[in-house]
């Protein structure tokens, strides 16, 4: 069909360039459409409340890797996924749909565990697995979920675009740890694949390969934001590394960051590991993916309700130089942050 | 993880066999879940409203196949798929989410005709597309969609299981031609897959696999229903056939249904190339899925607004016999109709 055309392969563009070429031209008609294509989740009015949805799809060797991820975590971890980009949304998650596509390899009893975990995180989180569809793949297991949420509040309701000059940078727990705990698997598993009588020892690397294989989804963060009466001028997921989730935050509200490097939340593990694998901490916890804290900016006149709050680190600040991401050393040296993935380096 | 347990593959159970398995135990636990798991679509209460949610997960060489499925008609019949079980709900669906997977064979104007399909879908049947998901498969093409209405009247949703003794029967459209569509695509592709030096002539099979390709969703019928002020007793889509649907619909609704062979609604074509085929016709308008029409039941009081409506087809009605599945001939013969796809035949 396409074979007189000019064609450009899909890695020219990456995955945000293919969904900004793909999206360019989408308008919404409805009026009950308050945000579509280009937030975290999309925004309808219904009635007196705002329905807010977000979907994921996850496919096997790209976004997981069965031969270290159990399905029961799996499951779980997909839940935390889906469910983060309505928190991000700043509204508690209350319902989802799943689909699964898989291949004849897969037993019942894999399914079986892969389901489990997904309810195991349904209740974790207070959602009610409403539907979906299950079918079959010819390669490989295919997940797609989608989570639904609601609120009567629209003032509520936060945005990429909504951070202003001055407004603190706020991030949730810590950084770079599902990064390094993806390295430890990786290279076990390599270890493992050439000398298969060897059994990996992940003990000494429980806390990061439990935030990569297990990371937990902020519910709690959002709803002490609630009770703090704080509504953040914006706010993301961290689900592809703090440096590209200020580029999207940048862009959408012409904003620039300066983050304080030494007030960068690491967990010792995370910097024992990254400085084995002779990595910078700071560029771990700039760069790493799949943490699911949540990233927002704060109007200063909140910053004595959250001073202290060990969820909450204030790790730098909004500027009005519209496009620049600076990391500031304790020496006050300033390094420009690149958003870009650690994939995109190797 | 499974090597010492007892491992059943998934074919043991089937499509409907595994997720009727793994959804037994789930319980919902929020007032504002009406409708879980278990029909076309789920439904929550919001505030004064309610919201019809239906996902699906379409996989390459599973759903559809590329030889001889151009991208643009399968955007379009991907949307038809997913909306037309918020259809069957008798809501009108207004929102669409959009997750893709796909490999890196796929060019940039691959996913371009794919994305013109899906948003010639949504303009003709009013979707804003509000978001989704874009990532990478290993292997091919896995597409998700999810699907959203709403209605503030509860009175006019129509669930599988409301089905009454001596309702009527109805179906719209006619039946079994997308499934002929598909068995003519089949043959062609053999053949050219045989002999690379000719092109198939498709022209004198337009109907069918026009059917095939690029099936309609029956919006214009629930649009009808609701100008008519008829609410159907039960509804669903016929994605995996009458046969299949009237299975779903006794066993939920605890009733039986009596169809009149005479009554079946068969286009011309259908009925040349099933026969073409060896097949009898009314098997295949029976058993053929992917027409998406709608099949639905009504209470005998509605039949006069009905009555010669071209888009609505009285094939048989609901008998107190639960369970019971019968098809009557002319000849007052009645064979029993078993519920499977061709594709558990062959």
């Amino acid at each position: 069909m396409f074979q007189n055309k000019e064609t450009t392969p899909i890695s020219e563009l990456g995955e945000f360039g293919l969904i900004n070429h793909l999206t360019q031209h989408i308008k919404t008609e409805r009026d009950t459409t308050i945000t579509g294509v280009g937030d975290d989740a999309s925004v309808m009015k219904i009635g007196n409340k705002y329905c807010v949805q977000s979907s994921e799809i996850f496919a096997e060797n790209i976004d997981f890797d069965l031969t270290f991820h159990p399905l029961k975590h799996l499951g779980y971890k997909m839940v935390v996924a889906t469910i983060s980009d309505v928190l991000a949304m700043n509204v508690i998650p209350s319902h989802l749909l799943v689909n699964i596509a898989l291949s004849s390899r897969f037993t019942l009893e894999a399914i079986e565990e892969l389901y489990a975990g997904i309810l195991i995180a349904c209740k974790e989180y207070n959602l009610d697995l409403v539907g979906g569809d299950t079918g079959s793949s010819q390669s490989g297991l295919v997940v797609s979920m989608t989570a639904t949420g609601f609120t009567k509040n629209k003032e509520s309701l936060t945005y990429r675009g909504g951070a202003k000059s001055n407004d603190l940078l706020v991030s949730t727990g810590d950084l770079g740890g599902a990064y390094m705990g993806l390295q430890i698997l990786e290279r076990e598993k390599k270890i493992f694949l050439e000398h298969k009588e060897m059994q990996p020892d992940l003990e000494k690397y429980d806390y990061i390969v439990g935030r990569q294989l297990r990371p937990l989804a902020r519910l709690d963060v959002v709803q002490t934001l609630l009770d703090l009466d704080i509504v953040p001028t914006s706010m993301m997921d961290i689900s592809d590394g703090v440096a590209s989730e200020i580029n999207h935050m940048g862009t959408a509200g012409k904003v620039g960051f300066n983050i304080y490097e030494q007030k960068l939340p690491i967990d010792p593990q995370t910097l024992d590991v990254a400085l084995e694998f002779n990595l910078n901490p700071s560029i771990v916890a700039l760069n790493g993916g799949d943490d699911y804290e949540l990233l927002m900016t704060l109007d200063q006149k909140h910053f004595d309700k959250i001073k202290g709050n060990p969820d909450l680190t204030v790790i730098g600040h909004v500027t009005e130089s519209a496009g620049a991401y600076n990391m500031v050393t304790q020496a006050d040296q300033v390094f420009p942050i690149e958003a870009q993935g650690f994939s995109d380096k190797s």
